[in-house]
């Protein structure tokens, strides 16, 4: 295990401007045991903070730099990586080789081989050349409730992003117990806007979908084959879900409604409540909330928290769970900062909201 | 069949003040071959319309009344009731009885017995004495694209609502050739919250439900039972569905994603759409869009269309069907105009909105 | 005047897949007198339409075309060009010479000279070399219930935008008559994102702009210039307002709340009222409320109307005056149709919405 | 000065589950120096909180008891009270009595005499049969940047609401140094809908009020008088205002646009910008802007933070002010929390958030 001294939680965010780096920042602004040391961005280099965002000043208002790996390397002990899908996979390899420990939010190091990714990712295969197969294997995929250990010890963790988190978080223990039937897993996963990001395209103006809701990726989404490996890992099965997201008119918040079929038709929703209850209990991070409540995404903003609520219809087994989360915080930079705790020795929550502001 | 003559559609709206006869009264304004005639309400008898609505200003300022059956009879030949579960069923009998043709917009003529309307909507029975079970079986379920013929002659029609109506049009073609697996058929459905009412209740207000998007009834909702009943109808078959409704942050606008298994799991998504749009060809109110195409609430809003998308994953033979509509138009209003359209003789889609407005 | 026949009402639109030209084309799609025969665009050029706008299918499906002025010329009578600024001083002459009339909907002809306008639209003067000095002279600015005459004798109509029309309409009857003082209007104005165009831009995303009110152009906001040429012009005498816009979390409607300063302080809210509704007692798509009636923006989407209110502080004899209007209809294309109307020898509101879908 | 020791920061909250109570809740259950130790409510009396409160679950779960004045003397020396208007003036006397120390939330003692409340309030005054002048007159306005002497030495604070907040306190400065006229100012401000509370109306459904911007009150809204009243007590002259309230389809926010006219037309936007820096400069929670950044209602959210810009139209010699706060925290709970920080000694902005989330 990497040790830890109280003065190596320095911390690189790499790519602050977008939603991902700016609630990094905003996060561990108030986090007791890190500290920002080193602000990297391609496009807003040389420009301070404050200037660039009015709507989170900072009394720590630092400049934005180029992320060049030997600066980084002499200002930070970890690097949060907030950049688009590829470009993370020039710049880990020089920041690992340096000895930085690394958080990744972008897709590059979240699937075992190159190959794998290459095929989901394929307009960005294209352009670049990756070889860093070895890194894509050693990775961790960081869900902290799941696999603290490993991430405790990790290099290089991946950190998923927010349906898969939705999605997996409250799936894995029946999936792992042989509660549900493999086959015939649906997840219908509804997202706030926010989650496609920062950079202006036509279809999340709010003229274009405000006051609308549809679906996209009906088929095939990307998403669906990181879920599909995740399972299929804690399984030892082959699994196929069928994967649907779908885009609603508010800013954060991820809803996921999950369908699968009981082994056993005779379990109720308390049965079934008391074996997800069982393995997420001393997480403080994760509620199962009581059989008939449902939740809202709404009780989760601005958290780093996952409510839970499970339902079985007893006329055919079918269980039912409803997942809720900040698509930017317990979806993307908390869950990325409950991976860094981990890394750092601390306990995976410190440091991180787990109370809304309501309404 | 029911003659019609031209002095013979003049209309009467009973519940004009709801969201309900808000949209027949602004959709009739516009008809060329109906008259209100008549303008019921409980609460509001004796205000002008004008007064009541200043968004929604008419020449023909109307003053409402108390719905007393004689008057309405002396009045109209046609009436639309707008009315709160249950209420119906206390002036149906009555305007039945004076010759009055009827759509109903209330769920009390939606169940073909009595007794099952009992189980299902056990409140307002309690409340009622209904003894109305010769006219439960005797009402027409009034989807005008698929029942023209009963419709047309029906003195009593019973108008589904917004969940049944986005769910059972594209998929009853399926299930009535037996392209899909009867069992595991899952409708996640997404709403508007226009679909709540227009009276005021605390969910429904901007500030709980807006930034929100949350599950409810998630097993046992009544519409379940309806959505069954038809499918069973038409199948000959026992069926059970999976219903699940949420509620978005948007007025109007209702997606319906449902699930299901292809008995022949080589057909592909271009052949599920030839079989549907074989079905629908002829109607201007449905739209099969191109596969791969997949639609926006807010490609239907204000219009009495729904729109339809198909997909199929090839990978384990899963139909995935999309489908769009304006909760209050097509999946309310709008429908029942069109049932009116039918009894009186006319195209079912005359005088009725197909463009939206965008954005 | 220009003479009309049947046969001459052929209307090309430039820009067709902005939101001004998606209004025009939804809007003369439903047009008893005018027909579309022509559909140009630069980036879209060589596109069918509904394969561009699932949103909006027309059985008129059109091919678009590059923007040649022989082609335009052979094909239509009238063009509505919905070119960004700029752009459209480019093809407007062109158009002239050919002997089409034009309604154009950016900001190149709305000032008298070049002069003024190379003052307020500086950027795009210094990419052009504008030389129509005298088209500017020339063109008419056409808002319809006020100067009918010089616009249906018009070949060329610069079509004010959303701001200055629903700020204009309610206060020139009052600034004609002298009613008011020059010094001391305040137009604050709030619209919604729609206005801020098609074109991609971040601070019009939803997770954005939603949940947020704010301010912008505080001081020298072009449309103040606007505003204020045409009030000198009908007072014949120099007056500067204050005019702040704000932008508003929904996709449609502008709201004007004007402070002005009677000059006979005895004056009431119901004189004042009586005054403008003398003025436009016998145009349809004005309309005056009752003195104590506010109008919310909602009242008046998806139609061509305005509705003013206005009211009084007897206190302090300032005149308030409440305006509402949808900003791509009444503010845009809409009022751009009711000069084609006129231009073409109809009445201004032929083929106009005017009632709304409520909620 | 009343003396603190430190077992004496227990906290009464009166009226928890509207959002005035939720906010004081969600605020000092993280607030390093209270303590709440009783929970009160009339309607909600003997349920516990986490079970009325899904989206904001404590692990110090209370049980809400009816506002019993000894019990509540019993079990707290402060008391936040967020009852309807009316309400709080018959529990206020009876807890002052018991020694207890009060912010109050309401109206009921923002003025100084009974008579101008029972004007501005009659509806509530016909129903009561206040005698308590004495307590108007003794009771302090807390406004904590602005009289924090007073505050702290009060045993009754009248906690100012979200419009009169966004308005002084970027005026103050200016009619108290006598830099404006005290003629013509006029505030056009804008108010998320949770300033409407939390008891369902029709017109804060989402389903009215989304989509939607609507002015409201607009002459002698009841919070003109509460803001002319401490204009004139700052200034010791004479000042009607122009207060026009707007309804904004959000959730959380307001702005106060204010237009005013300089006695020194050569003061510039710097110059006005320095002299309202000098005043606030030590206050964390007031914020100036530079000039030309105008702020947006989402750069407050969450927080207890007022931004401010300083605007000046150098043709005219008008000042514009732009003000934002969070409606239910600068403008309701986070002050009456900065109003019982100065109360119990400790220093005004302790325990509270300054900084939003974003997006």
């Amino acid at each position: 295990m990497y040790l830890r001294n109280n003065n190596a939680n320095r911390v690189a965010i790499i790519g602050a401007s977008g939603y991902g780096g700016i609630q990094c920042l905003r996060l561990l602004n108030e986090h007791p045991q890190f500290e920002v040391t080193f602000l990297g961005g391609y496009k807003t280099a040389s420009k301070n903070w404050n200037e660039l965002a009015p709507f989170l000043q900072l009394n720590d208002n630092q400049i934005i730099q180029a992320p060049d790996p030997d600066l980084i390397a002499e200002k930070a002990d970890f690097a949060l990586l907030c950049l688009p899908n590829g470009l993370s996979s020039s710049l880990t390899p020089e920041l690992l080789k340096r000895g930085l420990r690394i958080v990744d939010l972008s897709a590059d190091y979240r699937y075992r081989s190159l190959e794998q990714w290459s095929e989901f990712y394929s307009l960005e295969a294209q352009k670049l050349n990756r070889t860093d197969n070895t890194l894509c294997a050693e990775a961790i995929y960081g869900i902290p409730e799941w696999n603290q250990q490993e991430i405790t010890n990790a290099k290089l963790v991946a950190c998923p992003g927010c349906f898969p988190t939705a999605g997996l978080l409250p799936l894995m223990p029946f999936v792992k117990q042989g509660l549900v039937e493999n086959e015939g897993i649906i997840i219908d996963a509804k997202s706030g806007t926010s989650g496609g990001g920062r950079n202006p395209k036509e279809h999340l103006l709010l003229a274009e979908c405000s006051e609308a809701i549809s679906p996209y990726g009906v088929i095939g989404h990307r998403h669906t084959s990181e879920i599909e490996q995740q399972l299929e890992f804690i399984s030892g099965q082959k699994i196929q879900i069928q994967f649907t997201p779908h885009l609603v008119p508010m800013v954060r918040g991820l809803l996921s409604t999950t369908y699968c079929r009981l082994r056993d038709p005779g379990l109720t929703a308390e049965d079934c409540r008391t074996v997800i209850e069982a393995v997420y209990r001393d997480k403080s991070t994760i509620e199962i909330l009581p059989v008939g409540i449902y939740p809202s995404t709404k009780w989760v903003r601005y958290t780093n928290k996952i409510l839970i609520s499970i339902q079985v219809d007893k006329r055919n087994g079918r269980l039912i769970i409803l997942s809720v989360i900040d698509n930017l915080i317990k979806g993307q930079s908390g869950q990325a900062i409950q991976n860094l705790n981990l890394m750092a020795g601390l306990n995976h929550e410190l440091g991180l909201p787990l109370l809304t502001y309501y309404p």
